[in-house]
């Protein structure tokens, strides 16, 4: 197995990516506050935390502005209203996905953006508009990453396939993504094997974006990260969709890079994450994720009886299992 | 590394031992009602459930008997009345504390007991203390373990000579346990690696139990697991103390033996779990237990702090960091 650095060095390559506004906001619409994104951007940059994603780049013809908070579209304007010139270590992300953005109209030079990364989210049958949209953004002059999600559901030949293309590509960083959280730490470790293999190969950066529907979400970034992986994304107390992501708190608590500090996130927590629990919006491991998870499947059924307030368990068992026959 | 196994296959020597009642009854003193105890019985029958342990052997000297429910002491008849002969597939376990144990008095011949094991939990200084136990069950016809408890406390070569001492005995099982939930997978690996090379030798079984601070409980467990680790510890949905323990239904959604079935147990979770949520009882992964177990603390105080319903999160850390100092 590939073994990157040990237990009590740290290795100066990781990048760790804060998702909680972008991941969180499939919880919320979006409808941050700007007091909660202006904390945790304060939060971030006293935690030592790498990049901010604030939110999509989604397109607005295709979504009404009305129904979403601010960070689904991420103005520059927006960000510029909390980050003012970002005179900070804290990089900042948005998330485009394939299909979904007007990226010619909306992502313009980055000389007069606030914006340092553009990272594409793709299926692996949409790889060439990702790396169009790569190509654009890069010429523009971010950063980009691409983010193959559900790779579960991908088979190894195709997957291969992708991964050179990508390799091929100007991106800086591909993504393992397990959006159904359905990934075992050694399935995880093989994928993670084949990306870092691009990676050698290609000179690339390789990334992780767990979910915790089996509350594997920090095992599998801290495994894969021993073996190389750099990119590491995270959201505070895991707020996130459906079972949510590997929370930050625990990664910050692993790394032993000095410059994290895990104090100002427990102020933020104290102050952001306990008052959304009692507000009522609910997210994290759950049994019924657990099952969405283990079949393999999109936790849009999950999200769905947990907001149902069901606890039939055993019935939804059997609805999710019949679905796969 | 060792690998015992493949995903797709399952290993004939694998048992799962359900800690539901003797963990969870550190949560609440042991006051499980008999409608609990039994569905849990009946459940685990039908889950393919190795083990269930009912509770400790605790010393009635040393315990006043109108203050725990009776699973804190585990009389033979209590048992009787739950599982009658136990004519099934099942097996009885109980744990025995090293010195809080009148284990000459309270275990009686197998032959006269519904009790099919005995698991001894030591510290590492009380070794001695935990083979005599050992020595007397043994004799008496029952299974044993030993169960190290505070493995993270240890130097590795105390360690070693412990299990050296232990593996000469005639013990059938000896446990790796995680108390503080403060082992990564790395490191638990390196663990089991120690233990598994005892076991070679001594012709022993290996098994683990682990806690769920840092969400690394069930990935410890199926990490361990596929080394050769075969006696696997859980709690239905981690009713245990603090952080709990590894889920059962996780764990059964990761084995591949189809004698296990998750569904009875999720008819369990909705009849019981569900009701003891509700009730107020709290267990279970929390940002305290996350900081106990980074710190590789007994989490006494984070329980205290969970009990008490505080979130000064921050004001905690820096009370647990300076206990260190």
């Amino acid at each position: 197995m590939l073994k990157k650095g040990e237990l009590v060095s740290f290795r100066p390559d990781i990048r760790v990516v804060d998702c909680t506004v972008r991941d969180g906001g499939l919880v919320n619409n979006f409808f941050f506050t700007d007091e909660f994104v202006k904390d945790l951007y304060n939060a971030n940059i006293k935690s030592g935390i790498d990049y901010m994603e604030f939110g999509y780049k989604a397109s607005k013809d295709q979504f009404d502005e009305s129904k979403f908070g601010k960070w689904k579209f991420c103005n520059d304007d927006d960000i510029r209203a909390i980050v003012g010139d970002n005179d900070t270590g804290l990089k900042i992300s948005v998330m485009a996905d394939v299909g979904r953005t007007d990226f010619r109209n909306d992502i313009i030079d980055k000389a007069n953006s606030p914006i340092d990364m553009v990272r594409v989210a793709t299926y692996i049958n949409t790889i060439p508009s990702a790396l169009e949209m790569v190509e654009y953004c890069h010429k523009k002059g971010y950063e980009t990453t691409i983010n193959i999600m559900a790779v579960s559901k991908s088979n190894d030949i195709d997957l291969d396939d992708a991964l050179e293309l990508i390799g091929r590509s100007c991106v800086d960083t591909i993504y393992i993504v397990d959006s159904y959280g359905s990934l075992y730490p050694e399935q995880m470790r093989r994928l993670a094997e084949k990306y870092l293999n691009i990676a050698d190969k290609y000179n690339k950066h390789i990334g992780i974006h767990a979910h915790n529907n089996q509350q594997l979400a920090f095992a599998n970034t801290i495994e894969t990260l021993t073996m190389g992986v750099s990119y590491l994304d995270s959201t505070v107390s895991s707020l996130g969709r459906g079972a949510g992501n590997c929370p930050t708190e625990l990664l910050l608590g692993f790394l032993k890079n000095p410059k994290y500090h895990i104090s100002p996130l427990l102020t933020f927590i104290e102050k952001h994450i306990v008052k959304l629990r009692e507000e009522g919006l609910v997210w994290g491991y759950d049994i019924p994720y657990l099952l969405t998870g283990r079949l393999n499947q999109h936790p849009r059924d999950a999200i769905q009886f947990t907001k149902e307030h069901r606890t039939d368990y055993k019935a939804f068992y059997h609805f999710l299992y019949d679905k796969e026959c």
